[in-house]
């Protein structure tokens, strides 16, 4: 946020910035999405009932047949208010306040603020860049033995590392949740945007898990704030309920416009073929630079590249880096409070010219101390 | 819920339903509005910031000083996905989970399930029809000596009453509020729906209350779940903080949507109009048909009327009305669970020809013997 404000602030005083902080995709959403709602908005949008329109779940019926090979029933889906007010659902409905949830670290900022925020405890398992960042089930393990925990919220792929894991790391994962009585809730809001394979879904290997996901970044909607959750039978009647008194109902344009981006993947496509161009710019980029970065990211738009040779303070790289460079990027300790002064996050979800522009003004920055 | 799936089911079959359990309005928003967003639609809809969009914020500004003669810092407004948001951010920076909230019975039944949701605990007051259902400085104070409650959550007008305090009856709560070191939550979604006069702020009478607002009620846009909240200074750090986290930022074309509906009141007062002419239609056909409604409500657009003439369960009262009449009406018991059988909620956000058709039916099903 710091970065994101001062950022505006150069803009204001009329300097350009690289912005490679956010981690919103830069398109809108696929041209027959905007049609449908501009179709739909004569008509008054009043609140749908508390799960969603029966044709965004019905669309999503077809998602997880196409996309996974999955039956999963429409009644067992909820749309939500972006996955935000999915996180918020699935904690009250698969845990009591008090209750400790883990967490990777580094991972995204809001899951430990939001659990804190909302009363439950935080666990946090340290996951390692010589691991590709990848959680395992050893790990899990070895964190529940020194103090246990009732839920893991995992995210494959991961923010801000760009980790997958494969079909066999997470029915490790899942197993040893099974095994440690731990309820899992699997955010999978980057799933789509897998660059050495179909994303992997939780549902494929477990049904006991609550699934996250969102429109927000595959289907370039982020401020449409649309998302869904998929709960195991013995939760949805709780989550129903919880919805209904706690959101009501998702926006219902957002409802609309998402059953139609279900059937405009191919414009997703483009959209990912281009952070695909990006992704290898960077990394080869930051790599030749002297950034720390063994290998790219499996998934999402992010590079978490370490700064060992430039710094120990990330914030303060950062912002002088946004000072004299004018590229903006996030500093590792708002992923990673105790390891994350020694890396960067870098999004490669704008334009190819600005990852480029981006590693031209670095260049010279490093070249000049720094 | 249980209405509502049942009206749809007659429907299905065939059925003529006349819609009285509903609470919103059956109107788009303004052209104005619709024209903005249609123009917007192209661009990317990305998060704006967590407070939301200045030109909302601003329009908040204008509207305080218009239409409450009160200067507002748009810094301590927050643009929410919807009350619903406003409220989870509202209880999360006032108080600690455990903490105890008082509401009026009968009251919004969200309110109480949020609550328990979220854990926190709930105190009711009841209030009394011979009081106009309005709440008291003396009805807090022996609620809050009988058992001590750390906020209170208070609506005005109120659903499912339509109950209004004027200024005075404010002033004596927020002075109750002060003296016994509570916290108060003013909920004026209905603000703008007072028909005896200009609704009251507790703006207007102090600055240590959160006011939730919205945009659903007065500006017919419910599913685009958008509203606000004015914060007190001292807590507004600690909200920025909270939406951030929990849910990054309202709806963007919502937020659009929202800043140009501020300055369609025009259009907004026709849509009054209408319910001040249900209001007055339904509350004199009640009275006719043996209803106990001693006046009409004081704003939003709900008639609590006793149906102790016909029954003394409200719940079987309504599904007997809809099956028989084709009627749909809100059991008292959804907002008072301990004398809410003797009521039945009417919104006559509708059509005034619902509202004459539902009398009509109403007639001859209460002449049939109910």
């Amino acid at each position: 946020m710091d970065i994101l404000k001062r950022a505006k602030a150069l803009e204001v005083q009329g300097r350009t910035v690289c912005h490679l902080e956010v981690g919103e995709p830069g398109a809108p959403p696929a041209p027959r999405v905007l049609e449908a709602v501009a179709w739909a908005l004569p008509e008054p949008q009043g609140y749908t009932n508390a799960k969603g329109l029966n044709a965004l779940r019905e669309g999503l019926e077809g998602y997880y047949e196409r996309q996974h090979g999955l039956q999963i029933d429409p009644e067992l889906i909820v749309a939500t208010m972006g996955s935000s007010a999915g996180f918020i659902l699935a904690f009250h409905t698969a845990f009591q306040p008090g209750a400790r949830i883990a967490i990777t670290r580094p991972g995204y900022p809001a899951y430990v603020n939001t659990l804190l925020g909302l009363g439950f405890g935080v666990a946090e398992i340290p996951v390692s860049a010589g691991n590709g960042w990848r959680l395992t089930g050893a790990e899990i393990a070895v964190a529940h033995a020194r103090q246990p925990f009732d839920g893991l919220l995992f995210a494959s792929p991961a923010n801000p590392t760009g980790a997958s894991v494969s079909r066999e790391q997470l029915a490790d994962i899942v197993a040893t949740c099974a095994r440690l009585g731990v309820t899992l809730i699997s955010d999978e809001i980057y799933h789509g945007l897998d660059y050495a394979g179909p994303s992997v879904s939780a549902l494929e290997l477990t049904r006991d898990a609550i699934i996250i996901n969102s429109f927000s970044k595959y289907y370039c909607m982020t401020g449409w704030r649309i998302g869904w959750m998929v709960l195991p039978e013995a939760m949805i009647r709780r989550a129903e309920i919880l919805q209904q008194n706690l959101f009501i109902s998702a926006p219902t344009l957002s409802q609309i416009a998402a059953s139609v981006a279900l059937g405009e993947r191919d414009y997703a496509e483009e959209q990912k073929a281009r952070y695909a161009h990006n992704r290898h710019l960077l990394g080869q980029g930051l790599r030749e630079l002297g950034f720390d970065l063994p290998r790219d990211g499996d998934g999402a738009f992010y590079a978490y590249a370490g700064i060992g040779q430039f710094s120990n303070d990330a914030m303060d790289f950062c912002l002088t880096m946004l000072d004299q460079a004018g590229v903006a990027a996030t500093p590792g300790i708002d992923f990673d409070r105790t390891d994350g002064n020694g890396f960067v996050r870098f999004s490669y979800a704008g334009k190819s010219e600005t990852v480029e522009n981006a590693l031209e003004r670095m260049q010279d920055f490093l070249r000049a101390g720094g």
